[in-house]
């Protein structure tokens, strides 16, 4: 699958995925006065308003970009009809041909984490029928259990030709608390780098390995160094933009190749019709501002 | 809601909770049939049949135990169909007057962590009204982020009496890879245990915080030492049973005034009525294996 998501990468020149985390008050007032007139004030309204408005970008900035990046949180606080809306949301995206990445962060061990696995990259089986639950090409995977958790992930990427994105060092300030304590000469996170690159190498797809992993923007020092302890791991890096990463702090998470990164911007796009930049775009058509803000972001990442 | 949860297991004498976490290898084969000669081999079938050997199973045993731990991996795998049986779990064990713990391993930063927070344990709002997404008591929480990623969590407790319990150690053979990892003279696990004191203290309900945490069965000796760390902290022990713990080595979980843990056991009893020890029970009333094996756990926990 990473296969995939770098030929798209390399077709729309474009190392860029777009965060599709839809807060209600990103969403403008005319969608969300139109869903709650047709189903009140409810779940169903929110979960409706919600799918209109990802529609209405993914449909601004599909041609431009190779995937988006759902965030499953803010679809599961509006309880089931919010994963019906995040589900629609992957199989619209798919349908417009974008890679879909996950972001559940979901881990656990043994038999359960391969049921979250089943359900977001694989298929279930039921009775003599096979089922694919959420059906992302990606899922972003949480390894505080270590390999126990990781693995039962990898099988089923293997089976299904999926990916995963496991965290290493996340964007937060408090990302250091354990992440950076130092066991045996090296960070923790840098442990688990180096079992990333370990489980990466069970499931190669190309130069690349469909399990990647996540290193935030905020912290290019250590983006760096890890890119060279994991040659031919893919990495999503999020907090660009909003959480203050900058274009120009990002060439080291790349490679030598121009591949190897994809960069997420989600609020500064998805929520780019509220900024000071785009203020001339009508709220009508606020889907306008996300796609001049695509476009900035990818003038933004040429280095 | 720790007092709550204390309360009904002091009521009952019994610090056990069941995990909820029904493979359909477990469902006997006329619940299957049954479900699927209603709605087909299909997602909803497995859901309903999910379901209904929940429902029997807590109808048999929610007299003796305080709490039930439904695991959202089992039920996420079955995509929206499963979350609809997942949700209609909850409800169902708290009609029934007990705590239900959901075992969602949820964690990210900021406002993502506030939404899955909401989702689980808060209100949503929608316009002028709030929303009630899946309303366990409880929700499990990873701690890789760090406090950006529990803080969200612990406001939303305080506002709606609820509680979380934070992994610390899990049971799993392979959680020392990265949680036994020595930093600063002690392991990983121990400056998670050290922040969940902290954390605790934000949301005290009585002798014990809200703030809970995850210690596997299998480590007695660092459960013992974990105690000590964090005397105020409810220990939520899972790997009781099927992966190893056994009773009498658990005795260290708990404080001097007999409380301060609760012990899960999922398989053990669900699909009790599959062990040797129950063969004499007819599969057709199976949930009579399953109260047999909670009289059990607790005479195990006598200490």
């Amino acid at each position: 699958m990473i296969k995939q998501l770098i030929d798209k990468i390399v077709e729309k020149d474009a190392p860029i995925v777009v965060g599709l985390d839809p807060m209600l008050d990103y969403v403008p007032e005319h969608i969300l006065k139109e869903a709650f007139s047709e189903y009140g004030e409810t779940l169903k309204g929110a979960a409706e308003a919600i799918f209109t408005f990802n529609k209405r970008i993914v449909d601004a900035t599909y041609d431009l970009i190779p995937a988006v990046k759902p965030q499953v949180a803010m679809y599961e606080q509006f309880g089931i009809e919010g994963l019906i809306a995040y589900k629609k949301t992957i199989d619209y995206c798919k349908e417009k041909g974008l890679v879909v990445i996950g972001d559940v962060k979901r881990g656990d061990i043994g038999s359960t984490s391969k049921a979250y696995a089943v359900g977001h990259l694989g298929k279930v089986k039921v009775g003599a029928n096979e089922y694919a639950g959420f059906d992302e090409d990606f899922a972003t995977v949480n390894p505080y259990l270590g390999s126990d958790g990781i693995k039962p992930f990898i099988d089923i990427c293997n089976e299904n030709d999926k990916g995963i994105f496991v965290l290493v060092k996340t964007s937060n300030p408090s990302s250091g608390e354990f992440q950076d304590q130092v066991a045996d000469g090296k960070p923790i996170y840098e442990h688990v780098a180096d079992k990333v690159r370990e489980w990466g190498e069970m499931s190669m797809d190309g130069d690349y390995s469909n399990v990647g992993c996540v290193i935030g923007a905020t912290y290019p020092e250590m983006g760096e160094k890890l890119r060279a302890v994991m040659p031919n791991t893919y990495i999503l890096v999020p907090g660009y933009g909003a959480q203050g990463g900058k274009g120009k702090d990002l060439k080291a998470y790349f490679n030598a190749d121009g591949l190897g990164a994809i960069v997420n911007s989600s609020r500064g796009i998805i929520a780019a019709y509220k900024q000071e930049a785009y203020k001339d775009v009508d709220e009508l058509h606020f889907e306008e501002a996300s796609r001049r803000a695509v476009i900035a972001m990818k003038e933004d990442l040429k280095f």
